[in-house]
């Protein structure tokens, strides 16, 4: 039997076919009214949904629940809140009229400067794929799309259109591709968005490799496939490649182009048959019936906004409290002094394609004043101008009102904006000039931040008791503050990505962002913690990091293998040793000490977040499974998990671990190696064949009596070891010439 | 009129040329006895003569002079010094009936950990092509063939006969072969080695880019080329790239394989011509008569051993002396202790082919007793034994010595080894053991070391009050370290390479030595102190560094145009400020600091040695030419000097800065970019024509009355900027359906 799309398929003229691979406008698949088949609008995301009102390209946007940006919410480390914010957005789609919601982004961050990092989620590929593949179980459970993007080592904003990635294929399976490989195959996304950028000197729109071989190939991707906007360079070849949709639209002369092609037989009829059936599949989907779920009719815009203060609550992270300056107890500051104009035009999301108009928005100084204490004396200074640029009046003024208070709350950190990559890892001039200022003449300053990746804090860190990293938190960011600061609720978040020290420990440094056309991944599989782990560099505030106002203990560590072949049960209790009720982010790291190809020191494998009461222990319990231990074998083209010993260990950050265990694996399936007469001598001598023949050899064969010796003593050294086989015979050999030797030995004694 | 090597060409059977396209043994060229063509003796070098007594491989070899290996005598920067020792050599090749030298190998020094380092020179290839080419001019103004080798990109000692060097162009055109470059041009050795590894791919030996392309065709080589000992895969692929010379010989099997190829019409006659012919004509050139020179008669061991040791003075380079320990005064040292096995048995030169067998040793405890005074009372332990491991009861005896003396100085240090590549940094264990356990107590120690590359000392160099990097000094080392640390002669080497704090902090150390067939210059042009500078790590002792018993101060820094475009003449005025007689290596460093590629912070362009008595001041002239400035530009495939501020640098060290000057520069020939309709918006938007064109159509055709406001504000962002002109107009002109937008306005507006 037909699907509904299949028979549309089949009505089709050409024309309407040639239509349908690209948008109908800015915003809208095309619709073909004469069978009823409707257009889906498509709207970015990923952090709330921009529902332009005059369909322009960057225009004004209906009011709408802006959530804290992936930077934020990845920090949360909370499955369960991506996939109730998922499922949010969703709701809030249906509201919109909204059938595919563009996102999320979860491209790798390479580097802290990149412009959309505040759009991703992090630079550990599973952290990343578990969150968004929660984030998209959620939004499709409403029967809206998402579209997965964006696809692939798109890590950079300059000269995005043009700029390729240079990627070995081990760091691109391993690290650029895996979250998006985790996705696909855990939450099925609707759709994938194909990156501007290209690939190893092809764009990624036209990338086969990319969209077909491994996409719909490898990973059984069902879903359509559309360029990011404006990417297509050329539409024949992309549609060739596997780009079903091309946005935006209508595609006047490249529709031409795709007609040409068919005219002239370059492009088949198959392909672009099923590049309208992608396409029409998802339109068919959307027109099932989640849209009647009562739960649609309990959406509000204040449960949402509730929801987005939950976000911001999870999302944050306390980076430093020194002398437990944090909470602050209302009935016990007499006076505060609140610094810095963000904390009255709060920075709660970055610039671009992603920026929402927020329902509602919260100051962070008005929600802050609701928790002081009748008696407490308030002070403010604006600290810094809109520009941010540094103003020594507004420092000297904000140092003033500093020296009257008890504690200062310090505001600073900027936005982000998508097509522009940042210059440097620093705060805006005005705001570092403000923080060294106040932090080097006051002992109790508590720096709030807002930003989409790390900055350099070497100016002030060490001069601040407390930094709060509030990331751009969406609109119910102030109260979110508010409470984290006066102990409402305690701080939970972790580091979703290292804060280096400085620009230049960041392993991309050398290679960010590129010229001459190419941006070099020269670290290859060393990304973020896996880089500063490698390189022994101190990070400011490690991967996995975030304090907490209570404290947990790490006891009993355990795996159990499954009966499955390659699935482990680790299991930990944890335990909150403090007196405050707070949650926990538990993280499992696998280390492979043995194998023959370069592994990163340690991997994130497996995270829970856990609740606990004060003095409350809970067994955590996460899963392993073969891939978990598995590296890309680029010379057999595969997934190997080589058996031997791994370590899994059980942190409290990347640099934090608190127990690990090592233990001997076997996996079945051996990856095979034939030794052949270019392996090398080592190589051979591994095996027993090889042993005994090469004995042999030089027991009958070899004429020098150094070398006899040498070989027979087993000390060859790498001057011999190094050899490939047939190089050392035919030294030991003589060129065939010794007395002793044959041809046919080699197939005697080593089977070649 | 033909040359005799033509002649004999034309009277070559197709089998004489066969046989001539590869060796007649381990170490000859073949002969041809009924044209009277000789063979040549080709041995191994660089730092002596390895002449074999029965012809073996690495059998015994005639005594020969052993000069300190190319690590030490690169850190002599002694260009005189560099050819004195290549003319000696090209006497002792005389006296031992070898007409080519094997040598020098110029790789460069990617890791501390390739095997054969101490056969190399530097990090820097000005510094190796500067230091090579004298070496070349002294050898072969003896009318004696060099070899220089080995090329290319041959940077480890890992699977070094299969695995490929994977190197953008760029790094290989500014780093990898730019010692090549400049030794061929301005030394034109008589051949040139290739290296046994593959370069992206294609193995050195049957590289057509590298050996004929870039060798010949750009560099206008013309000498010949040969294999490496048993570098040679596909024979026939070999010779049509540019291989003239197969080693060892006889090529039994690859001759069958030529003439197979002969005959089968696979190789042309004048491939097969032009190899024999290069081949030919070495021999012919060593027919020549400088055997005859009055000179050769002069040459002695004795004379030799002076120039030996005139060259470990020249090249050890004192890394640390604190509180002025050294010189030892005799007269005022009442007692020292002579720690270390090394002090009587020294560790003189690396394992390997180039490997000799010494006309003479000096043992350094011999010559320290020799410059002792008769009261001074000396102790003596070896501290560890000969397989280096750690022996607590040595070390307890060592320590019990050295607390008897009053001053201690301690021997330590390995040799490298060909074939190996050292797995860490680290000497070997008892002798970190023995110099932490005596450093840590006894508060006069110095240091003598010996190794070929860089080593770790974070175990003992705080404790150490000072540290002589003694190298592989060859025969005569041990006097000459007895002269430096007694004050005969004043230390004045320069380091050659980095040393940094710990082997991670190595550029090449994520991907050294790789994995899986391949080595990957992820860190692209950023070798050593190049890495060092742009990652703002601090090393253990900079390039370039080195310490005197006197001090220099630097001024009048001056530089003058010539005539000549694009050459400068750079003077400086060294001082020699303290009171003691010696000698100071003044660095020149440029920087571009405007250039749109990335370039390193500074790059080392010329240096001299100059010799100064106290108070004395000499003025020191550096030339630069248009190169020294230039890049090379992958786009254009050219070397490019871009007009603009360039900053001269004259440094003590390359983190030792003593004087800068900033000026422009105008270059003629400027590299033309054309643009097109994938350049970039920015680019456009860079020039007037662009500028205005974008300008009119603002004004003329977009019909978004915010983007149209934007442009003509000139307040674009990347959104916009990154784009590629084709498609920003493809957004303004609503893909071509503008109502005032023409096609036409391509041509008109863009001249497109």
């Amino acid at each position: 039997m037909s699907t509904l799309a299949e028979t549309w398929l089949g009505q089709l003229t050409l024309d309407e076919k040639i239509g349908l691979c690209a948008g109908e406008d800015l915003w809208r698949t095309r619709a073909v009214d004469r069978l009823g088949i409707p257009s889906l609008s498509m709207n970015d995301g990923p952090h709330g949904v921009r529902k332009e009102q005059d369909g322009t390209l960057l225009g004004l946007s209906k009011p709408a629940t802006c959530f804290p940006t992936s930077s934020g919410l990845a920090s949360s480390w909370d499955i369960e809140l991506m996939e109730q914010i998922g499922v949010n957005l969703g709701q809030e789609c249906r509201q919109l009229d909204v059938q595919i919601l563009l996102g999320p982004g979860i491209n790798m961050k390479r580097s802290p400067l990149c412009g959309r990092n505040f759009e991703y989620y992090s630079e550990d590929p599973f952290l990343a794929g578990e969150m968004a593949a929660a984030f998209i179980r959620g939004v499709q459970s409403r029967n809206i799309g998402t579209s997965l993007k964006h696809f692939a080592c798109y890590n950079t904003e300059f000269e995005r259109m043009t700029i390729s990635s240079e990627v070995d294929e081990r760091a691109m399976r391993e690290i650029y591709l895996a979250a998006f490989e985790r996705v696909v195959k855990k939450a099925e996304p609707w759709s994938i968005m194909s990156s501007y950028n290209k690939v190893n000197g092809t764009y990624a729109s036209e990338n086969r490799f990319l969209l077909t071989d491994i996409l719909r190939g490898e990973w059984k991707f069902s879903g359509f496939v559309m360029s990011d906007w404006l990417a297509v360079n050329d539409r024949v070849k992309a549609l060739q490649a596997g780009l079903d949709l091309e946005m935006p639209g209508p595609a006047l002369s490249n529709g031409m182009k795709l007609k040409e092609a068919w005219q002239s037989g370059e492009l088949a009829e198959e392909t672009l048959d099923r590049a309208v059936l992608n396409v029409l599949s998802a339109v068919e989907k959307s027109l099932g019936s989640a849209g009647s779920a009562p739960d649609d009719l309990d959406w509000s815009f204040e449960q949402a906004h509730r929801l987005a203060r939950t976000a911001a609550e999870e999302s944050m992270v306390l980076l430093k409290n020194d002398n437990r300056l944090l909470p602050l107890e209302p009935s016990r500051l007499p006076s505060i002094a609140i610094i810095g104009r963000n904390a009255k035009y709060p920075i709660i999301q970055g610039g671009g394609s992603s920026n929402i108009n927020p329902s509602c928005l919260e100051i962070p100084f008005d929600e802050i004043g609701k928790m002081l204490a009748p008696g407490t004396q308030a002070f403010y200074a604006d600290g810094y101008g809109e520009d941010g640029e540094v103003n020594h009046e507004l420092i000297s003024e904000a140092v003033r009102a500093a020296l009257q208070a008890e504690v200062v709350l310090l505001f600073a950190g900027s936005t982000e904006l998508e097509g522009n990559d940042r210059e440097s890892m620093d705060l805006p001039a005005g705001h570092s000039a403000l923080l060294k200022a106040v932090a080097s003449v006051h002992k109790s300053c508590v720096v709030v931040l807002n930003n989409g990746s790390a900055v350099d804090m070497r100016g002030w860190i060490a001069d601040a008791s407390a930094v709060l990293e509030a990331w751009l938190p969406g609109q119910a960011g102030g109260s979110a503050m508010a409470r984290l600061l006066f102990g409402a609720v305690n701080p939970s978040g972790k580091l979703a990505e290292t804060f280096p020290m400085k620009l230049s420990d960041n392993p991309s440094y050398l290679n960010f962002p590129g010229d001459s056309g190419k941006t070099v991944y020269g670290e290859g599989l060393f990304i973020g913690y896996r880089y500063y782990d490698r390189k022994e560099i101190q990070p400011l505030f490690p991967f996995g990091y975030g304090l907490s106002y209570t404290s947990f203990d790490y006891t009993d560590l355990e795996v159990a293998r499954k009966p499955n072949e390659g699935d482990f049960v680790v299991s930990v209790r944890v335990t909150n040793t403090g007196s405050r009720h707070g949650k926990e982010i538990v993280q499992l790291y696998v280390t492979d000490p043995d194998c023959e190809l370069v592994r990163p020191d340690r991997e994130l494998k497996g995270f829970a977040k856990v609740e606990l009461a004060p003095g409350e222990t809970q067994t955590v319990t996460l899963q392993l499974e073969k891939r978990d231990f598995s590296y890309y074998h680029p010379a057999s083209g595969s997934w190997t998990a080589d058996s031997g010993d791994f370590v899994l260990s059980i942190g409290a950050s990347s640099r934090d671990i608190r127990l690990s265990t090592r233990l001997h694996i076997e996996f079945a399936g051996k990856t095979e190696i034939t030794l052949d007469s270019n392996s090398l001598l080592k190589q051979w001598l591994a095996t027993e064949q090889g042993l005994q023949a090469v004995r042999y050899l030089a027991e009958h064969v070899a004429e020098d009596e150094n070398l006899k010796e040498t070989i027979l003593a087993g000390k060859l050294r790498g001057f011999f070891l190094e050899m490939p086989l047939w190089r050392f015979i035919k030294l030991l050999s003589k060129d065939g010439t010794a007395k002793r030797w044959s041809g046919r030995m080699m197939e005697e004694l080593f089977g070649l």
